[in-house]
Parts: C-alpha cells; structure tokens; sequence
C-alpha cells in the first residue's frame, strides 16, 4: 500500500515516519509538512533531517501552509521541545523541500494511485481541506486515516478538544463534511496505546544513529507525559498508531457515523457525530474506539528495533 | 425478567410505561417517581392516572425527591404539554402513591429480587444515586438501564448535555462512578427510533380509551418535534427503546467503557468516557451506539396496538 504522512514534525510524527518506513506492507511515496507541533519551516526541516538520518534520502517532502497566526503553543513546545524533536540534535539535511505544493502532491498521487492509497494526516486538517477543496475526487474517494478528534473521552488542549483538530476546526469540519472515506484515529484509542522507557532501551541498544536518537527523542516525550499525564503511565503512541491502523485496520474496532467539528460557540474544536445526518445509512466516518494496544504496542516496539538494527 | 420504572412522566414515559405492561417478557413490579418532564407530585398523578387507564391499578408507585431548586423548563412545557401528557385529559386517579420511599422501594427490591431485577430510569438519576448512596451492595450489582444521556452526537438542551442528566449532573456522575452495570440508552440511538402519525394512528383505531388517549399523546409530541427538530420526521422514542433494551438488549450495539459526567466548566452536564480508567479492564458502562430501529419500532406500534385492543 502507499501512503503519504502529512505531518507537523514533533516526537511523535518523527515515529510514525520511521514505522511508515519500517512497515514491511507500506511505501511511503512522500511527506506533506504541516503545522502544529512545529512550524511548517521547523517541520520541513524535521521531516528531511530524519528521512537522512533513517536511510531514506529519497522520499520527497512537499510544503503544506499554515493557518494564518499560527504561533506554536507554550504546550507543545514542552512536549516536543523548542525543535520538535525534544532537543535531540539530528544533523542538518542535505536537500530541501519538492517544488510541488503539498496539496498538489496529495491530489496528483490520488488520480495516479486511486485506492492503492492512503493518506495518513497526523496534524491539522488545513491542507487535507485544502486538496478536496480542489479535486472533488480527492474529497470523495481518498482514504484518509487521520490522527486527530475524540469522541468518548475529553480532548487533551480542553475538555472538549483534541490538538490538531484545536487548531484548525473549520479545516477538521470540512474533511468530515466532504470526506468519503475518513478513518479517525483520535485520543479514544491513541490514550491507550503507551510507550515505555523499558521500550526505548531497546531501541538505544542497537546503538545506531537513529535507534539512539529515536531513543532519546522517545525519553524525552515520555518525561513530558509523566508531567501532563501521570495517570498513563507512559506516552500516547498517537502519530505511529495511525500508520498502523491504515496498514492494517484489525487492530481496531470502528464505530461508523458521520462526523462534525464544532466551529462555534464553546465546544469550538469538539469532533462530535452530526446529529442531521444520523439516519443517513451512508456513513463517511469509521471512529476507531477499541484497539488492541498490546499487540500493537509490541509489535511497533519490534519492528522500529529490527529496522534500525539493519 | 422484574422491572422498576423510574419515571418524570411526560408523553415518553407514559409510553415506557404502557411497553413495560404490554412487553410480553417483562414485570412491572412499581413505578418510582422522579421529576424533569413534570414536577414529582405531576409525575405521581400522571403516573397512577395511566396505571388505572391501562388496568393495571395494582402496581404500586413511589415518590422521589426533587433537586432543590427544580422547576419545569419552558421547553419541557412545549414538548410534553403543561400536565406533561400533551394536554390529553386522563382521569383522575383513585389512589395515591405507596408509603415507602421510591429509596426503599429500589434497595428492598434489589435485595428480594437480585439479578432478576433491572432499573430503568428515564428522568434525572437523583433517585437512583440516592439508593446507591444508601446501598454499595445496590450500587455495585443492580442492573441499571437508564435512558439519558449522550456521547456520539450532540445533546438536546445544549450543544453538549441531554435533559435528563442536566438536570442532575453529580447525581448522573456518582451513578457512573459507583454503578457496577450501567447500560446508557441515550440520544446516540433514541434519535433514531422515530414514531409517526401513521403508527399513531393504528392506535387510534383500536377505539379504547387508552389507545385515543396515547394517539393524542403521541401526536401532540410528534408535532412538539415537528417545531424543535424537524429534520428527524418523527418524535425520539427515548424512554421506551431503554425498556425494550432492557427485555432484549440485542436491539442494540454496546460499547463498553467507564464513564463519568462533567459536573464543573463549561461541558457541565455532558456524559463521557473517563480518561482516568481508560485503562482500567473493567468496564461498567455499557452505552447505546447503534440500534435496530425498525425491528424496535415495528414491535413497539405493533405491541401497543395489541394490548389497548386487549
């Protein structure tokens, strides 16, 4: 299967990226650069820095745009540090981004590769919305499987509203709206699934270049959570469980309905089930509610470890 | 299979009532009267008055407390009517309610009757945490299928909170806290077992007096839906689908989790998952989300129309 990541490159992005390119039924065709965790710049950066570092110079990465006044939040910077990647320092990258915009990569690939791809955002919807804006296809057809929302538990920025979908509702509305096939992998199932510093050792000790710093950027994302969270006991594999989901999708148990994002009023940024297309029997929204944590937990663990190993 | 009826009867309870006598696998040992449609002492009336209108005099009935405070909302008024049964004219009834407590009534049953019993409330939970305060051994073991709440969609008297948990939010919290077997039938699935003036009318034909009594009713509360949510095409039967799940709860899909009820902040009111036992193995809250609405409503217009013909 092919996929491209649309990430906003903070700790938890720089996971998915490697899974996506450790997974043995995935090709990652591209990365489009959001905003979030990072800047658009920062994350750009982040995301070619680490594809050297993991051996995959060649996978390009396209330039997605901001939300007008985006600033990075006090918040994230905690948890991913002022440089996303907990202040590990990754070696400058060689290259820079593809001339192609993002969303024309997102939109180009989806007429080239149909249903053999997925498209797997892990940051806010602004330039998912952005490429079905442009190709109604895209819109209808495209399989997204986002990291983003929450629908049975309360958010982690408020009660209500999980990060990504906090920074751009009315992007978040309108995939949910337009979007045929929208896999959401939110903070229901993502909570769930924790990585521990007993899993990170096992990284550090293939003593590789990407296994240490996966290892120390990991450390750094669990120290966060330990402040924030304690109650987990570990950190949120939110961003690598969206690559897996869309590799293989038993992992989860879906609830399907049709999604809105709250635009107004004070739930602003709650991903909730639209209450006018209930009897709708078409559903464009597969909510992921249940997963098998530790199946899937052990086996991201082994898979990142064999692959910096190699 | 024992049942207790904890009712605020409005127009929707009235016919929860008139199922849970009808219901082929069902017995209504007593009715327990709480407040939110209609004050207690309306409730009370309206309930003995419908006991002797379906012949069945003998069931006993039992006051609750109010909320401090209480008074009938203005949009309860519209949809249930101001003597909450849509302005239909019942006869006053012959007797009052019981002596007990409607406490006592569900602590003493639980204890006579164990398993073989199940409480399905339909208003605010003052009561029913009321007893499980009184009671752990209640409060862990009883069997719980209440109608309120939501969790997948929007509420109905905010953009967050359902009528009958907003009534009593830390009671509906204590309930999910302390509850050991909670199954939440909320507006996830009521909205989408919808009765219309055509089924209505099959009542109205059986010419008794309880059969034009609950069509006037029922059509006085389709209308009442007609103004607030027209694009349903039909009026919620929320109070009855939770004693139809209680008889049989394959009519719908549970998803097991723990939850709580926002008793502070904003989202006072609404009904979630509790991020704190998310990881907890055990789950006590069964909640509603998806439902077989046809079968339900087909055998629902079709066993009233059995039993006012009776």
């Amino acid at each position: 299967m092919k996929v491209i990541l649309d990430l906003d490159t903070g700790i938890d992005d720089a996971l998915a990226l490697a899974y996506a390119l450790a997974h043995p039924n995935l090709e990652l065709i591209g990365v489009t650069s959001t905003y979030g965790n990072v800047t658009v710049e920062q994350g750009v950066r982040n995301t070619l820095a680490l594809l050297e570092l993991l051996g995959a110079p060649e996978v390009p990465v396209f330039l997605g745009s901001e939300r007008p006044g985006f600033r990075v939040q006090p918040i994230s910077a905690f948890i991913h540090g002022a440089n996303g990647l907990g202040q590990v320092e990754i070696p400058a990258p060689r290259r820079g981004p593809a001339e192609a915009t993002a969303v024309d990569f997102l939109v180009s690939s989806f007429a080239r590769y149909g249903e053999d791809l997925t498209v797997i955002p892990t940051g806010p919807s602004t330039t998912i919305a952005a490429a079905m804006s442009s190709s109604p296809e895209f819109a209808r057809q495209a399989r997204i499987v986002m990291m983003g929302g929450v629908l049975t538990v309360p958010g982690n920025v408020s009660a209500w509203a999980e990060a990504n979908v906090s920074q751009d509702p009315e992007a978040s509305d309108a995939v949910f709206r337009q979007g045929g096939n929208i896999t959401m992998v939110g903070l229901d199932v993502t909570l769930q699934t924790l990585l521990r510093a007993n899993d990170t050792a096992r990284w550090r000790r293939t003593e590789t270049a990407a296994g240490r710093a996966y290892a120390e950027m990991a450390d750094y994302y669990i120290r966060a959570y330990a402040t924030t969270s304690p109650h987990l006991g570990g950190c949120g594999l939110h961003d690598p469980l969206a690559v897996a989901v869309a590799a293989d999708p038993s992992l989860v148990t879906v609830f399907d309905t049709n999604l809105k994002c709250d635009t107004t009023g004070p739930t602003r940024g709650r991903t909730i089930g639209d209450e006018t297309r209930l009897a709708d029997p078409l559903k464009t929204a597969h909510v992921a509610i249940e997963v098998d944590a530790p199946r899937f937990v052990a086996t991201f663990v082994d898979t990142l470890e064999e692959y910096f190993q190699a």
